[in-house]
């Protein structure tokens, strides 16, 4: 019966036993255990145990400390946060009220490379892992998962772990292991090289191997991810994107890059989303990704014939391109690839492959340091998320931002960034609505030079120069003033603006 | 007759009609050229060629733009400097006199991660090369370069020049070849994994290959390098080496590492080698190395039996230690091997190979943020040089520096660091001779409690602690005020000490 009723989901008949609700699964979670979840950008993440237990936790006060692959749908984060259900939680997060629960300090937060954390826990850098949640699509004969839209930390965390409950998504296909190339390193006491070449080199699994000894609880769910919430960009975006297809055409066009570029990396967003459709319009063509996420805009330009091959480890769409993407899989599942975020943000194959990177910076500096993750110095936005993993080691880290945002009283330009997450050294290439700035070969004042020619909104420019011209004085390889260096932030948080009053236009 | 001369040194004849002085190699460099040179922190620069080069550019106004290994002996750099000679200079210096014409503006300089210079020439990310000068130990039968004491970026810089100028340097051992694997990534379509999976690992040729049309001149020279300069540390660094040993032999109770520990890297300076003489004490056994620099403290661990292989790209000794090293070549030549530092700083290898990874940092913030190169937030000091490269990828990421310097009025543990090179994400265990904080799994409140528990002055503790308790007030993840963040740096260029009279002893 049972065998027939699941038949093609659980193929492990072992599990069969195993089979409860939600909540009750959400019981074997212990007060202050270690919990992993599978979820990356709101793809393939715990839909109903991580609820369960956030409901549980606020009745009987308990807290974890949550790992996840990076972002959660369905506000998950912001319920765990609300019921003070979390003690720490690492590697990335983007909900609002779990923001404000760490910037309070109420939930400590550690933001990491995105690439890092599954070898630290690999390598015991951070406590062990008591129970992992991972969601599947599928179990194969050997108690194996399939997952659903994401790899993430899932194939680490499973390992690690010291219990496992899997959530059996039937809202997903049953057909999807074709896309997944999971790589364990060999357990030998010579570490290999990961002998990934293209964007397209499968060199793993379609599976996440475990020990089914460990699997304590399998729930049943149908339930979609949380749709990405794509927002049509203005022109801002496009100008951006404009500079941006400007300066990789002019490249090919100087030798330096082949018509096909290289592999692209490009973060989420409204940026994001306008330089890929930029693409559809240009003469480029045969385009691959080595990304972290594949979005409405990869699947838009593969429809295009533009893109020829994607690489990530998950797949956050909307709601009418999942519906044309699962429709038409069979067209898309020989060009894409899902593989743990270890390797879709490995320092070793970004750099091998030499691929483009780019990402939104919240603001940056005149000599090209980027601050990707605070506001103000001290509140944490997101995390710096892959950013750095694909910066330091991309062919070109290319880094995107409006000059100005509301209404012109912050500029994202700024004398120094309150925050680091990106040295000048991982910095190439800054763009904004104004123009792009092209660091490659240039010394800090050259530097500040061409950012504050080609990058900073006109509004901002006098004041800017100003600093700049008096940060000389007092001389350096970096000329700064330490008395004024944060001057634009305090006058923001006092007066409202970034902009002092004898520059106002 | 000739060819009996140079019997030993110069295998290729068609260089025979090349030899000629370093004056007349010199006037193959014309103005504003673009020059790479040979050299690595003192060793295997170019002895005769550049010197006659600076002496020609004072009378004829010329200028260079200069691309090396790092840092060149003999104050060379200083000379150019000095003369007014250079336009730009890539990737390290550690000169005096140009790091004040630097500071000045008087040169500009790009400070370069030491992993990514090679890559971008090879990569056309920076100007061609005009000419390049290379030190080497003898010339094979192909025309091709066995070098001295380093690799450095020779290879890229042979294979991406115009022109070449070899100086044979007959100071050094004409069978030094044994000790090099010089990799070249092969010129396919396709890229390859760098095949490096143990310190000892060999998978390139003991040469450097070039094109012999390229070679215009031959200048023979003997002359040693410019000897190391090692001070005997005092108590400080032995007192953080202790603390960092005790660590480390933790780490192995605690089974998270193997009594041969991992490979070492290891900055220079007085720190480093004061660790690397506990470690001659200790119980450690079989270490390796995979580092940028073999040191006089390498040979010594060598001779105690403790160091099994070491694997680097220069070779910077005292002069007492490279007699040493050249009457008993034999026994350690099989146990060291220099690799270009595209190779000893790649990512890839020092991931893959989990390298305990020891550098010295300037300044240290409360939450672990590392500034390397800057002194006052504006004014070089070297460079980021290799530092970036190990922290990254290190499997345990530390810096050491001492507490306090200059009799107490400068406190190396600041609230927020003037200039970040190493950010928090890259830095996890930190050590100056108060104690040792261990960052892993901590979250930036910890970072700072833990930091300021146990790396701190005394006498800076209860000033700290009013700075951050303020901090918190206005919460945060990264607690910070902006307008007293750099008060330590102000009130230090203003009364000559980072300690506030309500605070002094």
């Amino acid at each position: 019966m049972r065998q027939n009723q699941y038949n093609n989901r659980l193929h492990y008949p072992a599990y069969f036993d195993k089979i409860c609700s939600a909540e009750k699964a959400a019981l074997l979670i212990d007060n202050k255990n270690v919990v992993g979840v599978s979820g990356f950008t709101k793809a393939g993440d715990s839909k109903a145990v991580l609820p369960a237990f956030a409901a549980r936790a606020a009745k009987e006060n308990l807290q974890i400390t949550l790992i996840s692959g990076a972002s959660l749908g369905y506000n998950i984060d912001g319920l765990l946060a609300k019921n003070k259900a979390l003690i720490k939680r690492m590697p990335f997060q983007m909900d609002k009220e779990l923001r404000d629960s760490i910037n309070s300090g109420k939930v400590l937060y550690i933001d990491q490379h995105l690439s890092q954390t599954a070898e630290f826990l690999a390598k015991k850098q951070l406590p062990p892992v008591d129970i992992a949640i991972i969601e599947a699509s599928k179990i194969d004969k050997n108690g194996y998962i399939v997952p659903t839209t994401s790899v993430g930390n899932s194939t680490t965390l499973a390992k690690m772990a010291n219990k496992i409950i899997i959530e059996i998504n039937t809202f997903f296909p049953d057909n999807l292991e074709s896309i997944f190339d999971i790589y364990s390193p060999p357990e030998t006491n010579e570490p290999r090289p990961i002998d990934i070449t293209t964007p397209e080199s499968k060199i793993g699994n379609n599976f996440i191997p475990l020990d089914p000894q460990k699997v304590m609880a399998i729930v049943f769910t149908n339930h979609p991810d949380e749709p990405a919430n794509v927002k049509e960009p203005d022109q801002k975006p496009f100008r951006i994107a404009d500079h941006l297809l400007n300066f990789l055409k002019s490249e090919v066009k100087k030798d330096r890059l082949p018509i096909q570029l290289k592999p692209i990396q490009v973060g989420i967003g409204k940026i994001a989303n306008a330089v890929l459709s930029r693409f559809m319009e240009s003469s480029f063509a045969d385009l691959t990704m080595y990304s972290e996420v594949l979005q409405d805009s990869t699947f838009e330009l593969m429809d295009a014939g533009k893109l020829s091959y994607a690489s990530a480890t998950s797949i956050t769409l909307s709601k009418d391109c999942r519906t044309k993407f699962f429709k038409n899989f069979d067209q898309y599942k020989d060009k894409i690839i899902l593989r743990p975020q270890n390797i879709s943000n490995s320092p070793e194959v970004i750099r091998r492959l030499e691929i483009i990177s780019i990402n939104t910076a919240i603001e940056i500096d005149i000599y090209g340091n980027v601050n990707s993750s605070h506001i103000g110095g001290n509140k944490i936005m997101n995390g710096i998320g892959g950013s750095g993993d694909f910066a330091r080691n991309a062919l070109l880290s290319i880094f995107v931002c409006p000059s100005t945002s509301k209404n012109h009283t912050l500029s994202h330009i700024v004398p120094m960034v309150t925050h680091v997450d990106n040295t000048e050294h991982d910095v190439d290439i800054i763009v904004t609505e104004v123009g792009l700035a092209d660091l490659r070969g240039l010394a800090p004042r050259e530097r500040a030079t061409s950012i504050i020619n080609n990058c900073i909104h006109p509004l901002y420019k006098k004041q800017m120069l100003q600093y700049y011209q008096e940060a000389l004085q007092h001389g350096g390889h970096t000329p700064h003033l330490l008395s004024k260096a944060f001057s634009w932030h305090i006058h923001y948080n006092e007066k409202g603006t970034m902009l002092f009053t004898n520059y106002s236009a």
